[in-house]
């Protein structure tokens, strides 16, 4: 029997408590503003986790990349796969048919003409039709048409190209800026233009309180709320408690009064920034900070407070985007009760194509 | 045959020449200043690139973790290496001691007693001497003693101890404020004391310009230099020829007219920033900026370029900071002459313990 002091650092350990409180809470509260709930596996990277989101009540799973969505299909984990990312060139679309071929729906999106053309050949080179929505910016910046005009066009395309079965929008997050109003005049003039859109499919785990504000949407898709971490309790849509994934890390240094040095640096904790301020929470010193991060090293001021650690001490971090942690990291060991109950190996880390 | 346009992508590829230009040239300026040569593998993380670092003229090599050191010792890279890290507790210490067993001198690193008691039992345990540095901060902030002072202190209870052999004193980086003053005092006083320095170790890619600034450093441990990234060329230490890692990516989407979208996220170029504004130079249009990243995008602004990418079209990008590239990364693809010539894995990868 393993217990979390015995694990040498650092290590990252998800406290399986809580893991499984996220998925049934929000699965919950999905299923009671009467959406569908297919999480995206981006967060944990891992077929066991999949499956236990499988089991509360998603309908599905959405990957990122298509060696995401290999390591899935291959582990058995759902027959409803949404991949939400343009697919392009002849070698990935290939990749996606052969995929798509050995589940029950394989959904995939693209936000442009080329994109949508290489499906179309892909869909007749491989005698098979693929679902598709269209995604859309309504104001977050990154992939997506610009407009209901410009999603309803790209759809009249879809639906005269061969092997394209048309399925609806899509959106991440669904808390940027336009997502109401632009969902809203999609669905009027699609309506007009006798095109139905049978899944309109939000995301973003910040919008799981605001599921509400988009009456529209048939699906949801959020990430992070299995783990949570610093930006999810920011946002304000996860408590430290909430947060099921720490890293245990060894203090190696203590230079001066103010200063500590753990053995978890970005190779661990990952540098992602967005919206916080430090690197990540102590958990048993909430009051200090971790002020730099070195590839190798975490430095903590612990000027703010009042204890100090001691060389030798183990403590635990919630890191500030659990997601890229998950990516860098080749295991997670699940505990319970301070034992662990299971190493899991994180089957598609570093997927990137 | 496979050409680099052959590769899929995301993929990161090494240009061999400029590799091996970038080994001969900074072995060449660290002997001209009479230095031993210890280069770190943290940035690339394979064997084979270690031992073309030997075969140029290195005496040994650097590494930050054991396990790491583990990797390049189990390929037989060299018989001469220096963990500069604190290693800390029974587990870590008998891995150390059984990876000196095997080669013949594998020094570490201590700034406080605590891990130098651990170091000297693990060498008792073992019957072996422990090759010791003591860890120095000249003003960067990390780990190491805050005086030469404490140096000597800390040297005084080394040469005590049982099975610790105290060899000298290490900083990083060179270009920290007080690196000169440091350690011509520490001289100063040790000399006085009557413990002998027969190691001086400095270290960094950027004090490369400037070795003759620390006349007294007997070896210098540089590890960026060998593919060069977006922050060594600000530093100044190398142009963006000297830059032999590039990061093959394609354009998925072009959502508005200054907007390109490519399939490489923080997942591959890494949400490192350092001192550097954006997120990676794009070298077919030096003009545009990376301006955000998500995990498998980044969102390139071409407002100030006058010429833009078509969906499907492959760029290459420069990365911020190489090493964590490395980290992330299962494979890179050796090229030259566009011609894939190789494919090393990433075998040091994810060592964090």
């Amino acid at each position: 029997m393993t217990r979390i002091e015995d694990l040498d650092t650092p290590a990252v350990v998800v406290l399986l408590d809580r893991l499984e409180d996220n998925i049934t809470r929000v699965q919950g509260m999905i299923s009671s503003h009467g959406l569908l709930n297919r999480p995206h596996i981006k967060t944990h990277k891992i077929p066991a986790i999949g499956k236990l989101q499988m089991k509360a009540g998603a309908i599905g799973l959405t990957c990122q990349k298509l060696g995401e969505a290999e390591v899935f299909i291959d582990a058995g984990v759902c027959d409803d796969l949404f991949l939400t990312y343009n697919i392009i060139g002849k070698r990935k679309t290939d990749r996606l048919m052969e995929l798509a071929a050995r589940i029950k729906r394989l959904a995939v999106v693209a936000d442009n003409e080329t994109v949508l053309r290489g499906l179309s050949e892909a869909g007749q080179r491989h005698g098979r039709d693929v679902q598709l929505l269209i995604e859309c910016d309504t104001g977050f910046g990154r992939n997506g048409v610009q407009s209901p005009e410009a999603a309803l066009e790209l759809a009249r395309l879809a639906v005269k190209l061969p092997r394209i079965a048309f399925e609806g929008l899509m959106v991440f997050p669904n808390t940027a800026p336009n997502t109401f109003e632009f969902f809203t005049r999609a669905r009027e003039i699609f309506g007009k233009a006798g095109i139905p859109l049978p899944v309109l499919s939000g995301g973003g785990t910040p919008a799981l309180n605001k599921l509400g504000d988009y009456p529209m949407m048939t699906e949801h898709r959020a990430g992070t709320y299995v783990y949570n971490d610093v930006m999810m309790v920011q946002s304000g849509v996860a408590t430290w408690d909430n947060c099921a994934m720490h890293v245990r890390a060894t203090v190696v240094s203590c230079p001066t009064a103010n200063r500590a040095v753990i053995d978890s640096g970005s190779k661990v904790l990952t540098s992602d920034h967005y919206y916080v301020e430090h690197y990540g929470r102590l958990v048993e010193y909430p009051g200090a900070f971790i002020a730099n991060l070195s590839e190798e090293h975490a430095v903590l001021d612990f000027s703010q407070c009042k204890t100090r650690p001691k060389v030798g001490e183990v403590v635990s971090v919630i890191p500030n985007h659990c997601c890229s942690v998950s990516n860098m990291n080749d295991e997670v060991h699940g505990v319970r009760n301070g034992v662990v109950e299971v190493v899991w190996p994180v089957a598609a880390r570093g997927k990137v194509r």
